[in-house]
């Protein structure tokens, strides 16, 4: 069967099968996720063999030790797994919620109602924990889910997609609810997100590279991450010590985040007494800093920052810093260089909070707290399946209403149009 | 200067104001939407000599008495417009509002604000007063707008612009908060729905010709609206009189509209007693009806239906008569057949009532009501500046709620991630 026939049939069994999700019961969609869990439980050892085929092919073709680290799945990360799907089970649903049903003044009631977006394809790369990750939100959402992992991990979410077989079988869902691809051809990737008739959103997960080629190419709309290039921003009304800790938590809790502060900007009235000291920690903590002019006349021992540091996302123990002159200096940097993720404002003034909050154009703004708050657990959505930088749809961390849609509701009785 | 330079130059100035407009108070929005229904109350004459010169030019190329039609700014349209215009000013502003804001276990509160979306680009066909209509929608929820009418409206269109001009520079809005592209060159619009830097959205108005062409070139995300091939659903426990005053105003209220409906379906139960009397009402009324075979050994007069009639949008005293076994067979068809729009059944059932609203995918879901309810002002919105067929973002009518977007907001006291 060639690639365009297969990635049709697929799309046909998503669709009709995302018919029969829309309906189901909350019940039974909890009873497959915990259905799922149980054979994953039942079947460490096969995981843990086609995951050791990933990692000995991966060794041989030469991955890197980060590569290899995200493509393992030891007995911690299949605990994950499991977790993550009695999680999800545990979760509300959102389908059929029922929002602002008014009466009108012809006698009709309109509200909305929340439903399944209908078939989800997800694109991502290395970790084979996805798969699951991502059926569960899928499933859990209403959604039929059509998953595509990244040839280095074949082995493992095949192992993967049989358990999610097996645990459908058992349920009352239908079995073609989640499809993991079992073709490494590249050509079935520009089918899936081409196939406007049969699916309805992809989520690409994965690194620039990826996410720009399917932006790019893609003719299905695409809830898509690029940048985070997130930057705190130290107010001349700051309460320092305050600030410190955040920039420092920001920067140093862990490098390789999307919501790790790339850029810190420091009012220049506070700049002499902030920076020695943040620039202190920050060199104790192995970060190298690059500043601009200002922010070196204080800390000469800061590398000298290019036109590129400011839009660079580094995911590394880097950072660029700035000193600006006051709040309008530095949203203007925000607004050029920023990449809308997450930006954070320290500040004690009022309408400095205010005006940040209201200007800043970005899918979270904060006031006094760490940008590694940007995330699905901690804003309370139970789980994430990413983080948008879309404005349209979903913006911010997508829990499971981001894979929902509201549609209009009209309960009438017998009124016409006059 | 070539197209590009122009393009890329209305792009940036959009940009600009929009970041303006963004923070604009809502009193300073209204007093710009007062003073432009000012000046085109001021300007009646200038703008009717320029409609003047495209209904001339309009004469001459051939065009026809309805798109001549649609081209005429009389006084009651002209009316129509400071209707609009005042209406829209005297709306809630959605901008700034925050829900759902919650302390987390955390410490931080975690909220959404509603934003505007930035830079709005609507491309339009004929109808010159969708000029001041989208204008007003988009300042109001705080966007810039790029407007791009039809050639066949060019004349009208530069007056109408001159009024918006005109009535921003008595306001404490930037004048390039709305442009009008001032150019005929078709390579405007390529440029226009591919700045994705500087456009956030794209609307287009009008014929499913253009929608396709611009959803198909498009790089900016698309808030479309495609077909409305609507149905009404006569369940065996329908009022039949209800069903008949429905299914009537469905279908005759107005013909060339997209809530109109296009195919009634009529549970074989009931098709007998039915459609009798719904059929000699509507051949009164001069509608052409096409039935299935089962209509029509019931009713002989029917066309025969092909299997094209049940996809298509007639936008015409035409309409589609099928007799089904039940609701499983009707929602079987809606999906197959509907174009995601609006569907109706009519019913006693609450069963089947409930099985509707919840299983039929359409934007708009109604029971015991006629679609022709389907729409901005029926729900209740205000205003509208379409009705969206899309899955994502806004899904049915569109106010100014869909204008805009959630951000997420974050207020800490110095909260850092453990």
């Amino acid at each position: 069967m060639d690639i365009k026939t297969y990635m049709r049939e697929v799309g046909l069994c998503a669709r009709g099968a995302s018919r029969l999700l829309g309906r189901a019961a909350a019940g039974d969609k909890n009873r497959a996720l915990i259905a799922i869990a149980g054979v994953i439980e039942g079947q460490r050892s096969e995981i843990a063999e086609a995951n050791e085929k990933d990692l000995a092919a991966g060794r041989q073709s030469g991955l890197d030790e980060a590569l290899l680290d995200r493509l393992l799945l030891n007995s911690d990360r299949i605990d994950g797994m499991i977790d993550g799907l009695k999680q999800v089970a545990a979760l509300p649903d959102p389908v059929g919620e029922v929002s602002g049903l008014r009466v009108r003044s012809s006698g009709i009631q309109v509200g909305q109602m929340r439903v399944p977006l209908g078939v989800i394809g997800i694109i991502y790369e290395s970790r084979p924990n996805v798969t699951i990750d991502a059926a569960a939100l899928c499933l859990k959402s209403g959604n039929a889910a059509i998953l595509r992992g990244g040839s280095e991990a074949f082995q493992s979410n095949l192992a993967l997609a049989n358990c999610i077989r097996i645990g459908l079988e058992q349920s009352d869902l239908p079995v073609t609810a989640v499809q993991v691809l079992e073709t490494q051809d590249r050509a079935a990737v520009g089918e899936l997100i081409t196939m406007e008739a049969d699916v309805d959103v992809i989520i690409p997960r994965g690194g620039k590279g990826l996410i720009e080629r399917i932006s790019r190419d893609a003719r299905v709309p695409v809830i898509k991450h690029l940048d985070g290039n997130c930057h705190v921003f130290v107010d001349k009304a700051a309460d320092l010590a305050q600030a410190e800790e955040i920039a420092y938590n920001a920067k140093t809790h862990r490098y390789g985040v999307c919501n790790a502060m790339e850029s810190l900007l420091v009012a220049a009235p506070v700049a002499e007494q902030f920076l020695p000291k943040i620039a202190g920690r920050l060199r104790q903590a192995g970060v190298t800093m690059r500043g601009c002019e200002l922010s070196r006349a204080i800390v000469p021992e800061m590398d000298e920052a290019t036109p590129e540091d400011w839009d660079t996302e580094y995911l590394a123990p880097l950072l660029a810093i700035k000193v600006v002159a006051d709040i309008d200096e530095a949203m203007a940097h925000i607004a050029t260089h920023g990449s809308g993720h997450t930006d954070a404002i320290v500040t004690e003034n009022y309408s400095a909070a205010q005006r940040f909050l209201r200007e800043v154009d970005s899918s979270s703004v904060m006031v006094n707290a760490s940008t590694r708050f940007a995330d699905g657990f901690e804003y309370g959505l139970g789980a994430e399946i990413g983080i948008s930088t879309n404005k349209l749809h979903a913006r911010g961390p997508v829990g499971l209403e981001g894979l929902t849609t509201l549609k209009y509701i009209v309960l009438g009785s017998g009124e016409i149009r006059q």
